[in-house]
């Protein structure tokens, strides 16, 4: 082993222990579908009552989407060198149109597995790599389309409605603001039949490679909750295998959906594996990156068949979804020369060159029928990418943007043909006004297969600072329709991401997110904005700490004003101080208008049929308004 | 002199250093207007030149605007128990409508100025108080409406005007992406009379207090720049009058257009008149606060008379604008009962336990003529309260919401029946698709004029991140008209900002409005933007920091990952390393584009009937492809 390969494992590969500890008052649960192993993880934050002066109702615990797989499960042993429990090899088996090869396929992959130098790198356990039968696709969406409901469709269906119960029993859905979808179709509950249409219809994928049956089955697509992908990968400057893997751990403790594997260094194949191996979330690559690296990094050299062997042997590793940049035409390339920041996309510009040098049309594009035969052979999602995406608000929708979606357009339409699972990839810097009109475009060139957009950063000027740059302009995409949001982290534009600031990016675009499913209106997303604001004006601090999107910082901010565990239990909070507080006073409005019985009617919000009977209120408050002054005016006394 | 009042004001009080370091490779520039003494600030950033390998053009420096008042201009000495100089006394003088006071007109003031006990912490210069002439209305608007333009009116022009040469030269304003401006009507220059034309309409408010000369006067209204405000203020719990004239120089270094000094804590009234002396920025503040100290937090103790008092004398010290909660009706209190969270406004919640106790309407409505009166005769500007604003999501535009907003729309008109400006403060928490509604029910209801609004934060479920929830609604509703934003920071809901949180809420603001200013087309808006990626494209590190929002903390970053100063002028970053780059490949593209001469037209955003003549390029690009090849596809060796 050299000695530069030692820095790159450790003997023992230890999991993150920042990625496995639980989230305080929470529970990881199970709910369980049509057969005993349809087990779908949800975490279940419980909550304190409510202090008898506000009532002293019980508050039901929360349940909410839980990306952190079996990591935050106390119940499980986790080994990295073991990897995952295994969730969809019983499912794929029964399919029985699979089946386990005796080798390899890809020559790369075989290379490195008899390489003896890399035996200290390699992963222990292995798995027999699986493709369809000769002749099969094992697609998501070929079942959808032949009417199979998957045991994965069921799991999803499950898992989207995680709110669902307590939003009828809080009446919720029928209470909540009425979303504006924008030609979304979000129904009041996911059922397995609604997940079976949606993938059969192209407007939703289950990026679910046979080969990494690790994986918690998720959907994408813009009648589900919205979804936010991480970026990992090590460079030529640095970051281990286990470094890689910590990474990933983290970014689904704190809500990745999925997380792209963006190695350009060493090792990408060994890193991959073990990264795989221990993720429970939906991995997505760039295959071109690997590929690159193979003609050490001369674009011109690349090949097809260099290309292919790579998406071979990736597929056969578990990669469940690809970048493929194959909407970058050769005559799409001049059209980026008088721009402000000409072609940004690592990808995008790797084909341009090639395209360039050779004066042919971009291989991906003339591949792309025995692309798609690869994927629908392991059930890889075709994420086409926006090589000739804007760097710059000044570049932003312009003619080599919008040639490439609508190739991208006619892309989807071929992969669809062969029931390829499909979703497209989206900018970059987009001025706010000009966001909709790329929502609009791609659902329309695209047939309404998922968007999928970097950002969009909404302003150039503020480095170091892009995840807000680029969140505002997420949340608003995520409202116009786009089915996932790629992370951008502070470092972007300026350095590589360390564990800090990947945790800034993931909560960013949660926030994001979820800012999206409210504005929609998805049936219970609204529940935990409820129950945290709830918590918030009863004074039950932890509660409102343990409900938010990241209670250790949510605490720390708290203690550095009123550290003492006192001050968790206090009616007040610093910004008022003790002597006075307006949350106190509401609740005095609230027992004085409980207690009076007058007969305000509310007006339920979209419901203007209501009225408010204003003169009954008046006529009551005159009535009792020597009592409340004999009363002192101060209820809560004792704070 | 009590040991406790010691450590609230030392005897030095000097300067925050942080705050008085001029930005990098910048220079505070003034541009004179029609007289001399009508010199604006601008901050100018100088740039390097484009390297000779990308063009070797030089780049022109780039101005900005500049809230940082003298601290930042190396020429000026500060001293903070003096005061900032004089801008503004000659135009109050020269108007010959107002006079200097024999005395404070305020008793409370004349008893602090009478306290020997209070000597040490009095601010050492005060200022005569000046007030109108009996019968005399001294607010720009009255000026304004009688067609006079005020220097003040001509400093705003050029100081809005700021990048308008720039961006007249590089022909930005005709090739600048098409805003979408949802009526507002923003001219191509800012001229004083359209300055004068705004403020005489009610549509843009200039915050000036005769008694505040040192003020560098700014505008506030949709058809201007979105500005932003910084919260400072003590607390019961701390703070002393260093810290808050240290939050002040901090806040505004980084870009806050005005401050509001939201005081609680103790001495509020000396801490108030350094903040002032020491300020160039507009200061807000709510008075009920203050008043409310007064009857020792018993709000039911407070009367018209403690609060005409705490209105003058704060008048009487250069209090720029007054958020008064005239709106809170009684009859609105009550639909707050039913609200997941109350009233969550300390002045709501403060005005609603008043009239409760006393079932008497709101004496800040009754008496708001009385109140107009003490406005125009110091030129306070209204900030009409949002004091019924939602505090959570379930609670947005509501009845009780909207309510108040109607009534803050009469109260609009009766204070410009007086000539008084007027603002108007609007929420709060409100989801994506309920933020326009707002928007647009504000310039309804209350005449266009300006909405201030704080945040809106987008979902409640990530306390420590609300600066972020926030920052994106407050760019869609700067987007959709409102003009100015107040800041939230990451400690909102759970403690007090420190210096970190104060820097990290105004720069999320500033990204807000500069992302809402671009949305609406504001000429020459994109300047920055362009001359930012510009450097960036072409590796100029320095500038790109230079340019950015916060030229720090983008260093840091990337020192980060490379910190050697030779990385500086690398043609590559941390992302791909120095193997592979994107943008070098971008440039060979374009420089294959100038070499070869095609005819490409490209088609100007907005300007569809430009067709772009593909067949040339691709004749062109087949003739010489081959001529690339030979050229070995590597232009940049060096690196």
């Amino acid at each position: 082993m050299a000695a530069n390969e030692k820095t790159y494992l450790s003997e023992t590969a230890k999991v993150d222990q920042s990625s496995v500890q639980p989230f305080p008052n929470s529970s990881k649960i199970y709910v369980e579908g049509s057969r005993s192993d349809i087990r779908v993880p949800m975490r279940e934050i419980s909550l304190a009552d409510t202090p008898t002066e506000f009532g002293g109702e019980q508050n039901r615990p929360v349940r909410v989407y839980d990306t952190s797989g079996p990591y935050t499960d106390p119940e499980v042993q986790i080994d990295l060198r073991t990897g995952l429990p295994d969730v969809r090899s019983r499912w794929i088996n029964e399919r029985d149109d699979t089946e386990e090869l005796a080798a390899k396929s890809s020559l790369f992959a075989t290379q490195r597995l008899n390489d003896p130098a890399l035996a200290s790198l390699r992963f222990q356990h292995l798995r027999t790599p699986r493709r369809a039968k000769s002749g099969a696709n094992v697609s998501q969406m070929h079942y959808a389309r032949q009417g199979i409901i998957t045991p994965e469709m069921e799991y999803i269906a499950i898992r989207e409605n995680m709110s669902l119960q307590q939003a009828r029993e809080q009446g919720v859905l029928q209470e909540q603001h009425a979303g504006q979808a924008f030609g979304a179709a979000i129904p009041d509950e996911i059922t397995p039949e609604f997940v079976r249409s949606e993938v059969a219809r192209g407007r939703a994928i289950i990026p679910a490679n046979i080969n990494h049956p690790e994986l918690e089955p998720m959907i994408i697509g813009r009648n589900f909750l919205v979804k936010i992908n991480g970026n990992i990968g090590n460079s030529a400057l640095g970051s281990s295998i286990e470094e890689e893997v910590a990474k990933l751990t983290w970014g689904t403790r704190w809500g990745a959906d999925t997380i792209m594997d963006l190695s350009t260094g060493k090792n990408i194949h060994e890193t991959r594996e073990w990264i795989i191996r221990n993720a429970s979330v939906p991995i997505g690559t760039v295959p071109i990156y690997q590929a690159l690296e193979k003609v050490d990094g001369i674009a011109e050299h690349l090949t097809w068949d260099i290309f292919r062997d790579t998406l071979i042997e990736q597929a056969e590793q578990g990669v469940d979804y690809f970048t493929i940049h194959a909407g970058v035409l050769l005559r799409y390339v001049p059209l980026t020369a008088k721009r402000v920041t000409g072609i940004v996309s690592r990808g995008g510009s790797i084909m341009a060159k090639w395209c360039l040098a050779h004066h042919q049309e971009n291989f991906l594009y003339t591949h792309f029928e025995d692309i798609c035969e690869i994927m629908k052979a392991y059930d890889v999602s075709f994420s086409l990418g926006d090589g000739l995406r804007p760097g710059s608000i000044a570049d932003a929708n312009d003619e080599s943007q919008f040639g490439e979606l609508e190739t991208l357009g006619e892309l989807t339409k071929i992969a669809w043909q062969h029931d390829v699972q499909t979703m497209i990839e989206g900018p970059g810097h987009v001025p706010m006004q000009m966001i909709k009109e790329n929502m609009d475009k791609q659902l329309r060139e695209c047939g309404e297969a998922p968007f999928y957009t970097l950002g969009p950063l909404t302003t150039d000027i503020a480095p170091g600072y892009d995840h807000i740059t680029s969140g505002i302009g997420a949340a608003m995409i995520g409202w116009y329709g786009c089915a996932m949001l790629c992370y951008v982290t502070p470092k972007e534009h300026l350095g590589l991401p360390n564990k800090d600031d990947v945790k800034e990016g993931i909560i960013t675009y949660k926030i994001a997110a979820h800012a999206a499913d409210l504005a929609k209106g998805h049936p219970g997303a609204q529940i935990r904005d409820n129950a945290l604001s709830k918590a918030r004006f009863e004074f039950r601090w932890e509660d409102q700490f343990n409900l938010g999107l990241d209670p250790d910082t949510a605490r720390a901010y708290h203690d550095e004003t009123l550290p003492k565990e006192s001050a968790k239990v206090a009616h007040f909070c610093s910004m008022c101080g003790p002597k006075f507080c307006s949350m106190k006073i509401t609740q005095e409005v609230r027992d004085y208008a409980a207690e009076h019985g007058t007969e305000i009617t509310l007006r339920a919000p979209g419901e203007a049929e209501e009225v408010v009977r204003m003169v009954d209120v008046e006529a009551e408050m005159q009535k009792k308004s020597d009592e409340f002054r004999a009363q002192g005016c101060e209820i809560y006394s004792k704070v």
